[in-house]
């Protein structure tokens, strides 16, 4: 099928914005226990993942979201030798987490075995041999139940969840009480980072109000904006600290633990982007400082 | 007519990507002598002007497109008091020009009487009285022309032309001999920007052809980064100086200026996102690193 | 705007299907106080009224649906005087009766007003001067009240009126008790034809209940397949008659009917077309025996 | 996956006017020599057909486009022993035709093998087991050619072919000559039918252009109208004879056939209806009468 194909994705980002895709080839159209998951190679976008009807990742920029999410994170840690991802089913941000040579253990906690398995059978290029990594445990379980359990601490946590937009099972990972397990199991000179939504001038209000969330637990949290092309708007991510603020790295820094943990090349992240990735326009500061604080009594209800 | 109305306006990106557009309410349908002008309220985005089935711009989000595009190269000039806008036919670049109390002459070149006139009729709040300013000149004619003529030189110059994706009359607007009629008709300390296109991974020639193009001119050409929601995509401006780096600024240095000028309050530029905007992706370097000049004779033609 | 313009119209036939319009016009977007009202110049079928959003009628094809309503019924009776039509706010269907030369009164019951005001304004060839005949009165009320409390008999009545789709104000026009009302307002050798919604294989639960409710009043009923383009889908009508089988006019006849009376030119109905009319596939037949019949208690409820 | 899916299939009927399907699996995408081909499942249509992404059948209504070529035409022949069809890769028309117990010799000629295997394969139940036929010889070559050469005579031919849409293939197989060939392939009293496109009142030129070029051919030439929900407009048949008119069987006459060939149970086609489908409206007796006979050297080109 070529480019004018008619077969198409409508995927619906309100009642008034659609997005129409044209589809060039079907790999997987199903459901896992938790969620839709459909598999399409998409016209200038390749193969692309979509859960319950929302893009999560596609193959043409997935590199920009996960270096993005991973590594302004990692590289805020002096020595990042216990990691823990929550979420992150297509193996992109573990596949990162990897690349830094500190890291001797890499926990990455999803609920949704078999969408692990989609992606690991067809986006290979995702996790690129992650999943099998010899430093790496896959636990499939609720992201909740895991922190909460957890014996031990770790010096980088990443969420790379799916924001809660039907009220589904991510609804009490974004609330206070989860934050607090999250700060009792990071080591004090811990990083938490987390994908939060959209920073757009519309819908703003989840990303705003988890940001408001976390300044109850966390003394340093810091708004980061990035472009997805897939994603049609820009995303925010949220990057706490107890200790140390991650905007204030240098440029020359950067580019020493990058070198000294052979990550190698990458296609997005460099030393002199990290701090513009802190840079925030005026209405989102002010739609910050209206954020509310989320509970597992009063989580976040799409507003939509 | 509510947010689920069955009008609709489809946007095309490519054979691929379509932008489904809920109708709420439609203003004007025609054209001009240069384009296809339509102005529509939709779902969202509140009223927004297309041209040539292109969205120029939306309620929701010029400021952020109109305050990116103005104020980082206004700052960067110690003292502009002539400014040349060139396009811009909305008015709203010619409204955050004069809010600078520096200025004393704004001249704005647009070849497109009828859509000036239709925006300001249709689209008041966009220039919001900047049309009648006693210190706006208003030129119908084609930048070209008007710059190669001027008699005079101004501090500040911005380009909001539309990029030539049909080959089209703003085709010569992107080439090495125009950007040195626009050196010449500018001050040794002057400024000069222009929007230029998309940054996201996929669409960037024209971007990278436009900076190249600029540094065969200018010793400093700094690319930037903005989110517009309803552009759907990362943009990008070029700014140039002669002399100073406009990237060099301080956030108190900024605060002042604005202060010392009575800008007034703004929504999406402030001092401490003024660094930011200039942070570039790895892939963004690297593409602008095989840009090609852009000559009259060979100009930029439409790679999509 | 040319054919390829991007403004679109999207009209639902169910979940899964859809029609999308090009939209060349946009003439009225608004309300009456009973229904939405849209009034677009659409390609291929030009001029074209929604209600709700579904099409009621195109320039293109309007003279089939009004040709096929009132011919077949009008020529079915030896001598129409008086004449009453419910609904049919166009104007088109009173334009196709008044050429019936016999007619001395021709009432028409709309409830909206405004929309009849609308399609005067915007669609003048569908009413083409028949709201202003001299035979002609208009009534703006419940076609239900006004049948009830009609005081003299109609050689024939015509319902065009839209189906209740969503469960609105026509539901208890379809209903036993309805029909019993309009056979009281009918002479004895009376006609009564109504539209009665899609003969298709999938969506013809309405046509099939509407046809065994009219068959507990009336001795003869028919049901007729007429082709409508802008529809999408065969179009159903139901004849019913006190004495006369209107199926059995011969050619001929009818060719002396047209004659006699002066109609003139007609586009859609011709004397050979007629027994055509009353032919049924086999699933319509199976369908229409499996009909049950619609009361107040228990009127139509949309099985979409 | 629902009814609500995000995937859909758009077919374009023109510049203005399109289809949108839902669709809620992929069965097959891809391409033959000759044509592409897509087979989806759609919500109310079920598995559907699409060449050259237009629709071919779907399995809510191909027993109406199938019943209404062949029955039709097999009854108005008083013994038809020999059949040949053209096209008709599905297999429904030769299922239809092998229902009479008649035939003894049923030649079904496709160009496209590919096809045939791919409808054997996906959609059995229109075949049902009639290619396996012991009366049955399947020939996967050029209709034209086999008709040229062809040494027998046939009682029925029926041409299943696909309309000349973007000037391919079956160009030639609507033309004076070729309907020549077929009047030499054909028995004294035999009947020859064919699926002839859209009669609505925008698209009809084809119909009337085949319709005139036949009256080059044949004595008797019948236009017959069927509506296809699936194809979203009135469809054309055309049906020639040697020697008697078609349209004359009574009903009586027609029942007797169907019991003694043993057809048993018909969705569609009845008795009652035979003379109906000849009915024809008036706008389509004046396109009628303008169409122009096809030739080789002047075959039909769209004039979409």
């Amino acid at each position: 099928m070529d480019e004018g194909s008619s077969l198409r994705y409508i995927e619906s980002q309100s009642a008034s914005i659609h997005y129409l895709y044209g589809v060039k080839d079907v790999i997987f159209l199903g459901r896992s226990t938790f969620q839709e998951v459909e598999i399409l190679r998409l016209g200038d976008f390749g193969l692309t993942l979509f859960l319950d009807r929302k893009i999560q990742s596609a193959e043409v920029d997935e590199f920009i979201y996960h270096e993005a999410l991973v590594h302004p994170a990692m590289v805020s840690h002096p020595d990042p030798r216990k990691v823990l991802i929550l979420g992150g089913g297509e193996g992109a941000t573990l596949r990162e987490v990897l690349r830094h040579n500190t890291v001797d253990r890499a926990v990455m906690v999803d609920i949704d075995e078999k969408l692990v398995g989609l992606c690991r059978e067809h986006l290979p290029s995702w996790s690129n041999g992650a999943f099998d990594h010899p430093k790496t445990e896959l636990v499939f379980c609720d992201a909740r139940d895991y922190v909460q359990g957890a014996e031990e601490k770790f010096d980088v946590i990443i969420s790379d969840l799916t924001e809660p937009v039907h009220g589904g099972p991510s609804t009490k990972l974004f609330t206070k009480e989860f934050f607090e397990m999250i700060s009792r199991a990071l080591e004090d000179d811990g990083i938490f980072v987390l994908q939060a939504g959209s920073v757009d001038p519309v819908w703003l209000r989840f990303f705003s109000d988890v940001c408001a969330t976390l300044g109850e637990t966390f003394p340093i949290v810091r708004p980061l904006q990035v472009f997805i092309l897939s994603f049609q708007m820009p995303w925010g991510l949220l990057m706490t600290s107890k200790s140390g603020d991650p905007r204030e790295l240098t440029d020359e820094g950067i580019a020493h633990i990058l070198e000294d943990r052979g990550i190698g090349l990458l296609r997005y992240y460099q030393p002199s982007l990290h701090t513009s990735l802190f840079g925030t326009p005026k209405y989102l500061d002010e739609a910050i400082a209206r954020g509310e604080v989320l509970t597992d009594a009063q989580p976040y209800i799409l507003d939509a």
